[in-house]
């Protein structure tokens, strides 16, 4: 998906949400573990009931691995279920690769040719080389982790250099020598609200997917103060709070009517053309 | 495995050599890829033939999963063949993960519960709660990036903060504060020979995981001069010089043939008890 087919899609549907798969057995509704493939049959009904809501849906690779072969099963058929009934949403695998250059090739060419996904996170501390091999897939995105929303991103991402640079900062600046803004978005978490101010100056035009809205405690009005462009410039994730809204058997009901809300909170933050 | 039984299987086996599967459908002999499962198949035949000379196999993740659900299958096959077959052997999977908290739960619940693997890489940029969730499998290891020997690793790890210390610097330091020397190795990469000096007055006791002898050119004379310590204290990584060094029907012997010259090398570079 192209960055201008992003931005129509967004505001045709008034949304610029993200609805995260991170889908984990034991929180699955009970009723729903006697099927023949749960996670798919859980996924599947998540994405019926959000996608008027959402713009894009982001599975995490985690969730999916760690049943092995028959978790990549569910991950390879709920990429497909999308691929077919949704081919205009964006898919997103939340993986955070990243390795030396002639293996970042063939994770590139697990998700970008085999699976045909639209986007995939990458981590950057191996530089350059790890993520240009994900590059130059016309319509592909990298999504490289640049402020992330955990605790842990205090330990290096925020390390100044000698001119007072943090890491954050220099890996926004250094990676845009990379990439175009129709190639490359980047992670940056909600639960630093404020720090959108510094970033925007950064990468003024570039979509930062934002997760950590919800369970984790970020809030969607001060990412839109200080986050939104003309162009939206924002893919906000939702995972826990909507796919696990509701264990019983309303459950796909109650994620529509959560990811409802975020919609209509979402209209009333964007800014008119 | 502990650290304990690591050394000696080092000492017993006179080698520090872990021999990489990196193991690319394009490159195996051509007379393999009508075999069944082409991927195992070759992976059976290279363990076979190299694992008297080594201590150690560190398959990489990229290479399987671009196959999607028969990479995997193929990936598991490898290690439960190396499990039945070679219990003494360490079994370090390459795959450079790293999420959030509850995130990297899922990944830990895949390598180490599910799999049984005993070391996995694992990236820093998101810091402690990113890696702490690795911790605290009895005989699991982290494996953590900390200088890597491709060419992007200046982009970022030698980056010094105000104090003049380099990223990969903070990220040995600020690690070993999380976790003991009998629970976390650190990749470092043999293309900074001379690094190892100032590694080792970081991390004295620690097992380095040094990738880039052979293909990438990193000498092994070098790493054992300025990294190893009296418990050795290194694992090295040979992939493409051992496993494609021969494509013909004698592609295991002459793999075998190059690991034993790799093994003889080390044990004249291990230092008597």
């Amino acid at each position: 998906m192209t960055r201008q087919e992003l931005i129509q899609q967004i505001r045709e549907k008034k949304t610029f949400l993200c609805v995260g798969l991170d889908t984990d057995i034991n929180k699955i509704p009970q009723h729903l573990k006697d099927a023949d493939d749960p996670i798919f049959t859980f996924n599947k009904a998540i994405i019926d009931a959000t996608a008027p809501y959402c713009v894009a849906f982001k599975p995490n690779l985690a969730f999916y691995e760690c049943y092995g072969v028959e978790g990549w099963i569910a991950f390879e058929k709920t990429i497909k279920y999308l691929q077919e009934n949704y081919p205009h949403h964006l898919i997103i695998a939340d993986a955070k690769r990243g390795d030396i250059g002639n293996t970042s090739k063939m994770y590139a060419r697990c998700f970008f040719e085999q699976l045909n996904i639209d986007a995939l996170t990458v981590a950057p501390y191996m530089g350059e080389d790890s993520v240009t091999p994900f590059l130059g897939y016309e319509g592909k995105w990298v999504v490289l982790l640049a402020l992330t929303s955990n605790k842990g991103s205090q330990d290096f991402q925020f390390t100044q250099d000698a001119d007072g640079m943090p890491l954050f900062e220099k890996v926004l600046r250094k990676s845009q020598e990379w990439a175009t803004d129709e190639q490359m978005m980047y992670v940056v978490g909600a639960t630093q609200g404020r720090m959108f101010e510094d970033i925007r100056k950064i990468a003024p035009t570039s979509f930062l997917l934002v997760p950590g809205i919800g369970a984790q405690g970020g809030s969607l009005e001060e990412v839109c103060k200080y986050g939104m462009t003309d162009d939206c410039g924002l893919i906000v994730n939702s995972s826990r709070a909507i796919i696990y809204a509701d264990s019983s058997e309303r459950f796909a009901e109650v994620a529509a009517e959560k990811a409802k809300e975020v919609q209509m909170q979402m209209e009333a933050l964007l800014r008119p053309l």
